[in-house]
C-alpha cells in the first residue's frame, strides 16, 4: 500500500506505478501513456469542440474530464493531469497563442536581461487552476489510480520563450547561448524556482508522482547539454525530493539516450525513454539507481493490434525480469492513432508481463 | 602523395582529407563544411537568382562552379559536389517539387509494391548530370582539393519516396515498416544497388571520396535502425568498397551516436558525427577501425569569430592528439552564418590543429 506524499485521505487501490518506482515486487508491470489524454480520444474530441486548447487547460473540471478519460477507455495505471508545458512561460507573461499549423507562438520572446527582469513572479499565483484541475481529479477519481504532475524542463521551456514558438534549427538560442551565456543563465535562474514552486503546488494539490519534460535535450552539444539541460533538471530534482522525499520524480530527456548514466545521477527516481533508446541496454547503465519508463515507438500505435501485441511483448522482454519497469510509449501518443489501438498496447501490457514478475510467488 | 582511384591524371595538391582516413601523418587537421556550396554565400545567390535549384544541379557547368566557391571564399581542403539527396528518387520516377515554406514534395509517393515496380531502373542513366558536374569540377579544380561525391542513404531516401516530402513523425513509413515490412524491404532492394551504380558513376567521373547521409537514422528505434539503416549501408558502402577499395566512404548517421560502435563495423573508412556526439568518447569507441569527421555545434558559426575559434579549439582538443580526424559541422552550415564566420571556423582548424600532428617531427 501507499501512502499518499500529500494531504489526500484517499488511499490508492492501484499503487503499481509507485511501487514499481521503488522497485517494489509488483504482480503485473504497469503502464501509462505519454499524452493519454487527448485527441486520438473521440470523448476529448468532444470537449475540445466546445473550448479552445487553453481554455481547456483553466477549465479544473473540463482538465479533470479529459484527464480521466484513458483511465476509463483505455485502462491504464495513471492519470497525468491535462495541461501543456507552455503554461508557465505563459504565467510569466509571455504571450501564448496556438496558430493552426504553426504551433505554439509567443508575440513578445524572451531576447536579453530586461526582457528577463520584466517576466512575472507570481507563476504559481497564475497557475492555481493546474493545482485546482488535479484537486478535482483526485477527488473524481477517489484512488483508483495515482494521478502525475508534470512541468517542461527549463531547458526546454526556454527553447520556446527564446525563439517565441517552435524551431527547426533552434537558431535563435543557440545564438544567445554561445554568445551570451550569461543573459541565458539568468533566464534558467528564473525559471528553476519557478518550475519547482508549480510543482510543488501541484503535489500539495494531490499529484502522486511528477514528470519533467525535457522534449528538445537531444538538440544540445555534450558540454551545452550538461550546462543547460542536465545540471538545471538536477537542481530542480534536488530541491523537490528535499522537500517531497516520498513523491517519485521521473524525468523524460528525448534524444539523450547516450547521457543515460549521467541521467541516472540527477537524483530523479526513474528515467522515461524515447523509443530509440535500446531497453534492456539502459537497464545495464542505470542499474538499481532508477526505475525505467517506455519505450515502444509511437508509430508502433499506426499498425493493428497484432503488430502492436508483438511489438509490446518485444518491450517487456527487452527489460526483462523483476520489478523497475512503467510500461509507456518513447514519445506521445499521436492523433491518429485508433483508440482499439491504445487499447491493445495496454491490455497487451497487462495480459504479457506477469510472467517477469514471478520472483513474486517465491 | 595520393595516387587517385580513378583515371583523373591530375595529381592532388592537397590531399590532407585522405591521408587523414588513412590515419596517416598529417601537418594539420584538414576541414570542410557539410552544405558548404550553398545559401550562406552571395556568390551561390547569385547563381541561384538566374536559375531554379533543380536546374542548379542538372547544370554541370553551374554545378561546378558553386561547388568551387567554398575552395575560393573560405578555403576548406574538399569539394563536395553540388547536389541534392533527393536526385535518386528524381531519377527514379517520382515527381519533384520544392514548394516554398515547405520543402520538397513528391506529388506521386510509393506505398505499395505496384508503386515499387513502376519506380525506374534507368537511375544512373538519368543522373549523368551529376557525373558530367563531377568531371567538370574535377578538371576546373585541377588537383587542388579532392572532390567529395555523395548520396542519400537507403532509409533515408526511402522516408522522402514514402512519405512523399519532409514529415515532423514520419507516421506513413513508420506504418508501412512495421506492418509491411515485405513492402518496405522491397524497396530498400530497389534502392540499394541503384545507390552502389550512382556512386560507382561518381567515382569513375573523378569523385575522390564518397560520404553517404543518413540524415533521419535517428527517428528509428533499436531493431529497425539494424534491419533499415546499418545493414542497408553496410551492403553498400561493402559493395563499394570491393570495386573502389581505393576510394574512401564516410558513413554521416544522424541522431545515431548511441550505434557508434555497430557503424564503426559498416565497413565505412570514416564517419562523420553529429554535434551531439562527444568526440572524444566516440574515439575512444571507435578506436582505429574509423576516422571520425565532424562535429561542431553548427548553431556556433551564428554567433561570432571569437567564440568560433574558441570552440573549434574545443572540438579540436577533444580529439586529441594524432591523425584520423577530419574537422567539420555536425550538420549542414544554414543559410544565415555570415561568410566571415565560416572563414573563421576554417581559419581556426588550420591555424590551431598543428601541435596535435607534432609527432610528425619526430
Amino acid at each position: 500500500m501507499t501512502i499518499r506524499d500529500n494531504e489526500m485521505s484517499t488511499e490508492l487501490q492501484n499503487d503499481l506505478i509507485l511501487r514499481t518506482i521503488r522497485h517494489e515486487p509488483v504482480g503485473r508491470t504497469p503502464v501509462w501513456m505519454m499524452r493519454q489524454a487527448g485527441r486520438y480520444l473521440p470523448e476529448y474530441r468532444e470537449v475540445r469542440e466546445k473550448v479552445d486548447f487553453l481554455t481547456l487547460c483553466k477549465t479544473p473540471e473540463l482538465a479533470a474530464e479529459v484527464t480521466i478519460q484513458p483511465v476509463d477507455i483505455v485502462g491504464v495505471d495513471g492519470a497525468i493531469i491535462f495541461s501543456d508545458i507552455l503554461t508557465i512561460p505563459e504565467a510569466m507573461g509571455l504571450d501564448l497563442e496556438f496558430v493552426k499549423g504553426q504551433g505554439p507562438v509567443f508575440h513578445n520572446p524572451v531576447r536579453n536581461h530586461r526582457n528577463i527582469k520584466e517576466l512575472s513572479s507570481e507563476v504559481t499565483e497564475n497557475l492555481a487552476y493546474v493545482g485546482d484541475a488535479i484537486s478535482e481529479t483526485v477527488q473524481q477519481l477517489d484512488g483508483r489510480v495515482p494521478v502525475i504532475g508534470f512541468s517542461g524542463a527549463p531547458w526546454t521551456l526556454s527553447t520556446y520563450m527564446v525563439e517565441g514558438g517552435s524551431t527547426k534549427d533552434f537558431s535563435v538560442i543557440k545564438k544567445l547561448l554561445y554568445s551570451e551565456p550569461e543573459v541565458f543563465r539568468a533566464l534558467l535562474d528564473k525559471l528553476e524556482p519557478e518550475i519547482v514552486e508549480y510543482l510543488a503546488m501541484q503535489i500539495r494539490a494531490g499529484a502522486d508522482m511528477i514528470q519533467i519534460f525535457d522534449s528538445w535535450a537531444g538538440v544540445l552539444a555534450p558540454t551545452e547539454f550538461e550546462k543547460f539541460s542536465l545540471r538545471p533538471i538536477s537542481r530542480v530534482v534536488k530541491e523537490l525530493k528535499s522537500r517531497f522525499p516520498g513523491t517519485p520524480v521521473v524525468v523524460f530527456s528525448k534524444g539523450a539516450g547516450v547521457h543515460l548514466n549521467a541521467l541516472a545521477e540527477t537524483g530523479a527516481d526513474a528515467l522515461s525513454l524515447d523509443w530509440m533508446t535500446d531497453l534492456h541496454s539502459a537497464r545495464e547503465v542505470c542499474g538499481n539507481r532508477v526505475a525505467l519508463q517506455g519505450n515502444l515507438d509511437p508509430g508502433v500505435l499506426l499498425t493493428d493490434p497484432d503488430i502492436i501485441r508483438r511489438e509490446t511483448k518485444q518491450m517487456l522482454r527487452a527489460y526483462g525480469d523483476g520489478p523497475g519497469h512503467i510500461a509507456n510509449l518513447g514519445h506521445g501518443i499521436t492523433p491518429d492513432v485508433p483508440v482499439d489501438n491504445a487499447r491493445a498496447f495496454v491490455s497487451a501490457v497487462k495480459e504479457h508481463s506477469g510472467k517477469y514478475h514471478k520472483h513474486n510467488d517465491e
